[in-house]
């Protein structure tokens, strides 16, 4: 039988979340790079693959399939090795996790991606950064963030809707926040700051995908590390008129 | 065994789809009208019930679920006397259901309501209507009319996916387009007209779902003859002047 072949750009969230998956649970897959920066997306093999043109997508034998959550949940019912906890076979838990899923596309994604993109990613990609709509997300964002805080983390469960184990939500929407690692430090603790039930299960989730969390999130930590140096570069040049300009006057 | 409820407003467009879906098959409930306009889904009850405050939600026994594509699963599964074509056990077939019930939330879903909202419905909601945001809509609505047109209903079946009976992603993305009967005819022919395999496919889960389809959607057919009324109206005292200028400058 033809291995799983997963088409991915581990700079993308739900790339990320669907490769991890497939490591945690043992799935034997082939990972084919799609670097949406070098636009390999738009090149006719992978319209062939999904005519959408967006990451990720998976070939299983003839079997086409596109939309993060929707491969999530295939991968979870088609391969018998992967643990209940990830979707659970009970109706009304799977009906919640579906529920939490559709939240994410709506609230938490819109609203992280946007503010990422419109505060740090834009200049990598060749577009400009735009304030507005960073400060529109940046609402977004946040009453996401409490809502996951209040609503989906009520209770005394690590996990969303009260789980002891994760799910596929958990790693969906933990993947999403992920990307504010990017963010300038003020920045990210500001935002996430506040919200310290969201961080606990960040961690959490982290600990039960190790190592594979972090080894697809390489890419991301790298990125990062790389955007703090520019970052403090930046500062440094802010600073030297700011000190010159007192030492001037005072004199 | 307590009743199946359904907290729905007929004028929210997945409500309608849970409302024809249980009607479609048999499902007992009990429907329990939000009103929207009477901002009812804003009072402490409902909040118990769905802490978004949002159309439509289900109380099944202890158990409350909202979110429309959820509501749609979960009912499909637990309910035994559902035909398997509403929501196929075939794990591909389902999996590639989830994929457009997953981009009918990122792509016609808001196209198609800021667009009637902002075209048509903001005045009878209190609020302004948008010129700006109508323009940004009318593009992701006709790009997703495309979409459904040439990547959903490619092939020779009646229904999405090439299917030859209608699945929950029929029902709900069918009664998401039903909006645009709020629509100036002229607007309506402008944005449907050039899509008609789209236009038979809206013919096609009528039929199947007869007589309830319209008697969920009588509501919004009431509305529209209003609105063509006010429209027409509106149109004359357009006219007068119009008719007035010319024949004054010609004198």
């Amino acid at each position: 039988m033809m291995k799983l072949k997963v088409y991915a750009d581990r700079m993308s969230q739900p790339s990320r979340a669907v490769l991890i998956f497939c490591k945690v649970n043992g799935i034997d897959f082939e990972e084919i790079k799609i670097e949406l920066s070098k636009r390999q997306h738009l090149s006719p093999e992978f319209h062939a693959i999904n005519p959408f043109k967006k990451v990720p997508a998976i070939v299983d034998g003839r079997f086409k399939l596109f939309e993060s959550h929707a491969i999530l949940i295939y991968l979870a019912c088609a391969f018998p090795g992967v643990a209940d906890h990830w979707y659970p076979s009970d109706i009304s838990r799977r009906a919640r996790i579906q529920s939490v899923l559709d939240w994410h596309h709506l609230n938490l994604r819109p609203g992280a991606a946007s503010y990422v993109l419109n505060t740090v990613l834009a200049p990598l990609l060749g577009r400009q950064l735009n304030q507005q709509a960073a400060a529109e997300a940046e609402k977004v964002l946040i009453s996401s963030l409490s809502t996951i805080e209040n609503i989906w983390l009520k209770g005394n469960g690590r996990y969303l809707l009260g789980g002891l184990r994760p799910s596929i939500a958990d790693l969906s929407l933990v993947c999403e926040i992920m990307q504010l690692e990017l963010l300038d430090e003020k920045d990210r603790d500001r935002i996430l700051g506040p919200h310290k039930k969201v961080q606990q299960w960040i961690e959490s989730t982290k600990n039960a995908t190790r190592p594979h969390f972090d080894e697809v999130h390489n890419v991301l930590y790298k990125l990062k590390t790389k955007l703090s140096v520019q970052q403090s570069k930046r500062a440094d040049s802010v600073m030297e008129p700011r000190i010159k300009t007192p030492l001037t006057s005072k004199l």
